[in-house]
């Protein structure tokens, strides 16, 4: 439990983080900095400064941001490159906003001269550690404080309690519990909790919040393409978009397909399994386009080694080391292999399906000379192939002639 | 090119076999043994056999057999525990069936005193690979015949000339040039070639032979149930059912449903892409369930090693290395991680869609009383995270204040 | 910190576990069960007996054990079949000696009715993290006391101050500091801390208890021949050894040859970096040996995959992970590729240095008459090379002309 | 075989590649370009110049050059980077000089108008696959030939026959067979063959050329200082130098220490286990410096994943594949990790040792203050150990409560 003087606390506006943001005032006698950021979570975020505000915090030590383009541009995109999928499905949409939350927390605390951060993230949860290790990384002196991990407001009541005590206002509609908790950003809304905790039990309908179900989606299919440079997607349909309104573009046409919806039970990395929704509309149709894309300008040794790799690095930014050396050296792998990953993708969208059906680019390595079941006008010779079998099974020949 | 005097064919009792098995007694002046087995391909086997009796062919030396149950146990579900998609999609439908034809031609080599085997498989695939690798890991002194890398019948027009000079019955049908190529097995059915080359182009309707559109697709999901036991499927919807049963019956839903369409431009290993549309009706289905009974049964270290040894894996597969030390390791790590992959999940079809919706096992890793939001009985001590993140955290601590 | 009615300490007779036996029962108010194991450390085990008898331990309670046999056969074998290496060099001597130890802690809790195990190890280290993970991967109930983490005898003044007062011998030498630390077993000894911290002073000729100088080692080399089968030791010059006699006569060699120093700079699990000074005599010796016969037994599929597995294998064992699903399921790959690891090699033995100068075996894949310079009578055709270049090639060839 | 007009051979001035220079001319027609090394071999190469022009090539195509710096700066010390060692030990002194060869042969054929390269490497070996690989990757039209896959020369008396009947000088020593076969450069000298094809029988003396025998060294150790920037050597004893220069006099020191030698039997790319004996003096020292610079300056997450990868890296070096996207993504990522490798290390060299005795660097992430055994005065608290460890065992406890 650090004792800190001036703390920068990732302020959402909401009531858990304001009675955080008091606690840490009465409580910790800390002087307070607000912080609160858009990362495309579809909320407004003016509405925290007047909340800050009535919680008595100067306008000084009110920081509110738009990071949306940072946010897809520096984190989203390169960890696209990757087609990071963890435990093979989850496409990283919380794990990834993490560290651009703590990177802007610990330079907030240096511009201020705070010399603590605080979040609102749980001991059971994965965030701490992603908000913690990046901030350690980044200023190795730095402070943190976990209320969640510290006070002894456990209880739904207990917290509305102090929160009455202390003057912050309660809406209405928090004051009974929710019926799952929720995070979201421009990639991903993520559910879990309560009515998600029987593994067994499906997912209730009110739990959807960023897709129409595929059962309500149009019952003509969508046909889409999205154009990519160096990699990273820049164009929808052949108009030239940022990263930001190009996710945010695909994220519409994801809700109104029904695309991108995960139902998964995975390990976190505090060691328990947890089960959790996640929505993830854009995303999910980009992952996919990227996919095809690589398939025709990256080479197999590139595309393999990438392949290899590829659950190891989605392991680092699950596990809150995407300011790690091992994830950067990953990266410039990774990186490298994208510079000719041009082109353009077509897919097609229908009732939850996103399905690749067609790829061009000018720097295709496929190659119909070669590949064609027509004459090939010598680009290949057959025989070669012998040869390159024979050598391929000598040593398993050997091996079996030892064997017999 | 060999000299042999007794070879064994992988016959299916089309054209193009038919052809090869003269050919190998014509001009290579070798007695014909004809293989034909069924491995779910969807076509009748027995007329195999008056096929071969009509070229001549003894009846000792027609081998015709149901090898459904056998490609399944043996190869298909061995394979999916080990969640192996090549290339990130690819359910390696042809690559797993080569292994078992060829284990079979080199067994039947032996059993008849024949000294080689033939296949029909082109130059420029993985096939001829699979195969060979296969068969000279089983049999090291077997040789191998593959008129296509050989012959000079490399225009249609020829081989049918061929096959007429011979008395080898046409079929109307084969007259014409297929507008694509196909293999099928009770796995998948795979389409390539001539319509299907520019992989800008959608596929065609015509091409899909083992799944519904997804737009002509029931308008209602429906729900099923399969349970599993050490990591293989053994129930659908509470009924017990052997391997092939069960995939065949999986086949039927997902065609039903639209399941298991695959665009693909892949890596081949002869050096080249190609574009290929697969169905995987069943075997989607199970690939997404088998990952939904691990999700809960599997602890994280033995997941994640799963997870990075896959692609390894798949490429194995995929090259022919199926009876290959490193692919019998491999092996042996995924089988250990499967002894209590148990119990059952539940998926939801919908056009196109295979969604795990819910999972339960009486060997479940997951513990409701450590990842509730509720009281917890003390089951975790939250404050034990701190101690966690500080040591996690402590070497990049170290590395930012040498950084700075 | 735990409370715990009835503890079983690893308990070494020395004056450290000694305070923490009498700790545990003046201050933690514990039944103590003392546990000493002869893992080959090169001490008498049974003056423990007295030791603890004289602070009033019940028989019933003094645990003594030869484990050397068990030791060799069923942890440090198996490891070095992996021929692992942590960071490249270190033979994990300490790390392999602790999951046996806990491994019967936790045994002999069952067998007491114990709810407890403790152990002496300080909280900076790597081996309270083996002790304790290895207990709760086996007992996961157990109660886990470490005192160093708890108590304020934090310098030797107060240690010895303590002793004396609770009435335990306190060893003339053991009044002053020690220079540096250490830890034994049949595998290595360890010494680290004191004057090794500076990790650009060379190490003190003191400090060296199990080797030779080189310097002063035979100016004649010797040979020696070490005989496997199935991966493991069997023989020392034609003579059938047990595992630990094999180790413990390599480690005589080892140590008049002055074999196996090494200086390492490593990486702890806690994330601190600390230098050591490990003697492996007989080990070193060994684990070339291993390899020298692998290099003839294993085909190159298994021996490159279990190179590649190796740095995580080893990390495991020295994170504490032996008793783990990964670390078993590495093993089951590992085992299984070393059937047919049978033969003999032929060492030199030579002033520090343990060179392979040749290995037989009767499953030796290794073929003169492929790899001959002379005529090879056909065993191998040159033209093969030419298609197997050309499809490795072919790639690379559509890559260049892309990028040209 | 391909038909070339002009082509480029790797030239070494001896009388195997004088023969294929005539040949390529005699036989297939071609204008011949010779091209000859200086890699360090310890051979003059000017005389390869009178030996071209007795042949009768013209100056404008006899090209002779010293490219030691650009080969020891832009191979073997990004290679050394990676702590490449193929199948443990082999430090890949023959893989790493190939590909510069055909990359300036490639580059003269450009420069001259050829559309060929020539080498004089067998059917059965590595050198072939690098040479041929390489040239293709930057080359893709080039045609390459290998007269030893083609030719009939296969005995040494044919070929010296063809030798004199083409007016080509056969020196006296060349007459006879030579005992082994040898490739050397700046980096190593490697012997295979004849004598040495028996992997039982100890090399004979008369084998190495490089090293002086361990039990003839001098009977003294000796020290020296090696300085890293960026992962680089750049000093010994404190004299700056140039990467050849450096490696140069390492060579020396090891010479004289018998440093380096390595009896190993390998698997080839081309499926046979061949027995070779490799003298790598300076290389041997410098590699374990590096890494014992690396011990002290590199983080724990990017010196594991180094380690992870460093088997797979150097299996591409030695099977040809430095000119690949795959090496070129691993180099990209271990060139990341040696930004801070900077410092000293310290080594004593002693009759075939060569020990890292000490390393210090300005860039040290090793920390006394937290791992003294000593009062750490707070840098380390030790009650974090706790909570590391036992979130580290959730999952391992969970399990363990399962399969009780």
């Amino acid at each position: 439990m650090p004792q800190a003087s001036k703390v920068v606390l990732a302020y959402s506006g909401g009531l858990d983080t304001s009675v955080i943001a008091k606690w840490l005032e009465v409580e910790r006698g800390c002087e307070v900095v607000t912080f609160t950021a858009d990362l495309g979570q579809g909320e407004e975020i003016e509405p925290a400064r007047d909340k800050a505000r009535a919680m008595g915090i100067p306008d000084d030590n009110i920081f509110i941001e738009d990071l949306r383009e940072e946010f897809v541009r520096d984190f989203i995109f390169p960890m696209m490159r990757a087609n990071a999928r963890y435990e093979g499905d989850y496409l990283l949409g919380t794990s990834i906003a993490r560290p651009l939350i703590s990177k802007r927390l610990v330079e907030i605390a240096s511009e201020t001269g705070a010399d603590a951060i605080a979040h609102g993230a749980t001991g059971k949860g994965n965030d701490q550690i992603r908000f913690e290790l990046s901030a350690y990384a980044l200023a190795p002196d730095i402070k943190v404080i976990a209320p969640w991990r510290e006070w002894d407001l456990t209880s739904r009541t207990a917290l509305i309690a102090w929160a009455e005590e202390h003057q912050i206002a309660v809406p209405k509609d928090k004051r009974g519990e929710s019926p799952f908790s929720t995070d979201a950003n421009i990639l991903h809304t993520s559910s879990e909790g309560k009515v998600l905790e029987d593994p067994w039990m499906e997912t209730p309908d009110y739990v959807y919040s960023r897709t129409d179900h595929p059962e309500d989606a149009p019952d003509t299919p969508e046909y889409i393409e999205i154009g990519f440079e160096k990699g990273d997607g820049v164009s929808l349909n052949g108009e030239a978009m940022s990263p930001a309104t190009l996710l945010a573009s695909l994220n519409e046409l994801g809700r109104k397909h029904g695309i991108g919806r995960l139902d998964l039970v995975e390990n976190r990395f505090v060691g328990m399994k947890s089960r959790g929704m996640y929505e993830t509309p854009g995303g999910e149709i980009y992952a996919r386009a990227h996919r095809g894309i690589e398939q025709l300008t990256l080479d197999r040794g590139a595309a393999h080694l990438k392949d290899e790799l590829m659950p190891r690095y989605a392991e680092l930014i699950y596990n809150g080391l995407w300011f790690s050396p091992e994830r950067e050296m990953l990266q410039a792998a990774i990186d490298l292999s994208q510079q000719k990953v041009n082109g353009t993708v077509r897919l097609k969208l229908y009732k939850g399906l996103a399905s690749v059906v067609g790829r061009k680019s000018p720097d295709s390595l496929y190659s119909e000379a070669h590949v064609t079941f027509e004459d090939d006008a010598g680009a290949y010779d057959q025989k070669d192939a012998e040869g390159f079998i024979k050598l391929n099974a000598l040593r398993l020949r050997l091996l079996a002639k030892r064997d017999r």
